[in-house]
């Protein structure tokens, strides 16, 4: 099974250390043989104190180029944002042959921004796991996050590099289930599955709150009806979420404008009294959930499991 | 404690035996000395047998006429649009005195349906519990539901009124906190709360389902990211939601402009590279999940504690 003196990796560096970077090592260490050594870098303080006393890595470095020295699995965990700005400063500190991943919400600008920074002989396998929770930072992090969970990568040259295979059985070793992907195509399909939704639910939060002087506090009092939901997913990371719509903007306007008109007919069917469009469009969307958790993507019990109760029609629909 | 020899009301009658029905029945047998009998109505053979089966109701009447007879609570938990009808039916078979209430999700259109329809002496007090899963049916209902939620009453006489007063401990027995306002104001705050929720997030599932011949099973495969909460919530019963629709018309369509002014903000803050403006809106979004989660209205365990891992920072934000 695991064989811990022949890890995978001999040393993985993690560059950035919040809820991925630190489910990433729960996880890691959970198998026993993926990695040898973990070190990982942060410039806050707090953070690499916290990441030293939970047992997350090994050894702390306050630069991304310290850390990165001598790994041969590196993933820069950070915000989208400063990918680009990492690569400049890891690239001259890269062991030859060394595999450099991340695992940025989107995939196309995150290549342009670290590819040219990059030495040859280094691998450069770009990553997603499509997997997280409203929390962050180090605390946050906990083994079973990838389980089941898939992770997309975006090797350049294809499937058969075998960069891009090596880390996929790093994933796999993880819990996740791996799918290649070019970048743009990964752009695309997290607009809907995921950007698109994430602004919805923020800007939902936020038309509340303007309502405030109306409604008062009734807002979160009676949010059970549906609003909490969406509130779950706007207390997502700000930083984080700015940096993926800077710079997933085609993808995401053009979902956006295919949203607004489907929106734009139901409010016309409100208008028009029309109960049979309502009906069939919610009718269709009742399917969609069924596939879902069909697919292994969710639960099947009611209301996310929230009451506590045993479900004994589990998986009815 | 209780008191199962002189219940609070002698004979319930629930008029549609569906997930709020059948969760009333579960919580009042818990409690012991709300009810003495439990009886309902329901068109559909197959709900009653079940409903029967379950020990929901002690009996089972096709029409909501005999249900209604000799009760001294009815509650109508039938959709939205049909209530008018029930109270036509029921209005000459009630027994003077007898409490009048139902759980739709809108209480302004409800008012005008039912309230004509009932005889003088009988006592109309609307109600709306803000508890609910995706679920429908006799089989979903469970005893824990309205446990902390809210139950809004909307008497036309004020909190005063008796048959309100009555009503109102009724509720408490059955774990909910009750609230007591108008009709007009019950409809504005529910359309922000949980009416624009759940549209939006039916829409959201609807375009997905348009952009399938380019994202193909992709949307449902890669849901984890954000896409599935939507459809939880869009998985609810598209009957109850088109007569929610049709029945508060003003206040969601007022509420909708809102949104959608909102949302032409974000938009056109992508568009100009405006990431301080996102990281604002996305950062207020963030507070107002402190407040529901401090309220009691939902629970902090990250991603609904869907992963099913012990939560050490549970309420650290």
């Amino acid at each position: 099974m695991a064989d811990t003196t022949h890890p995978m990796f001999k040393r993985l560096a993690l560059i950035g250390i919040g809820l991925i970077g630190s489910s990433i090592s729960h996880a890691a260490r959970r198998h026993g043989a993926l990695v040898g050594e973990i070190v990982g870098s942060s410039a806050t303080e707090a953070t690499r104190t916290k990441a030293l006393e939970l047992g997350l890595i090994d050894k702390a470095y306050a630069t991304a180029a310290e850390a990165a020295q001598n790994a041969d699995l590196i993933i820069v965990c950070t915000p989208v944002g400063v990918c680009g700005r990492v690569a400049q400063e890891i690239g001259p500190h890269l062991s030859p042959d060394a595999i450099v991943s991340d695992v940025g919400s989107v995939k196309t600008s995150i290549v342009a921004d670290m590819a040219p920074h990059l030495p040859a002989g280094v691998h450069f396998v770009p990553g997603h796991p499509i997997a997280g929770t409203e929390q962050s930072g180090p605390e946050a992090g906990f083994a079973e996050l990838f389980d089941g969970r898939w992770c997309i990568l975006t090797p350049p040259d294809g499937a058969e590099q075998p960069a891009a295979k090596k880390l996929a059985a790093f994933w796999t070793g993880l819990g996740a289930k791996v799918e290649i992907m070019t970048p743009e195509h990964h752009d695309l399909v997290l607009a809907i599955t995921s950007h698109l939704p994430h602004l919805i639910a923020f800007n939902i939060v936020n038309t509340a709150e303007h309502l405030k002087r109306v409604t008062d506090s009734e807002v979160i009092k009676f949010s059970a009806g549906g609003f909490r939901d969406f509130t779950r997913i706007a207390a997502s990371d700000p930083t984080m979420w700015r940096d993926v719509f800077l710079n997933n903007k085609e993808a995401v306007l053009h979902m956006l404008k295919r949203f607004g008109e489907d929106l734009s007919a139901l409010e016309a069917a409100i208008r028009a009294d029309d109960g049979a469009t309502l009906f069939k469009r919610f009718a269709e969307a009742r399917a969609i959930r069924r596939g879902i958790v069909e697919a292994g993507q969710d639960i099947a019990s009611p209301d996310f499991g929230r009451s506590g109760k045993a479900v004994p029609n589990s998986g009815k629909r």
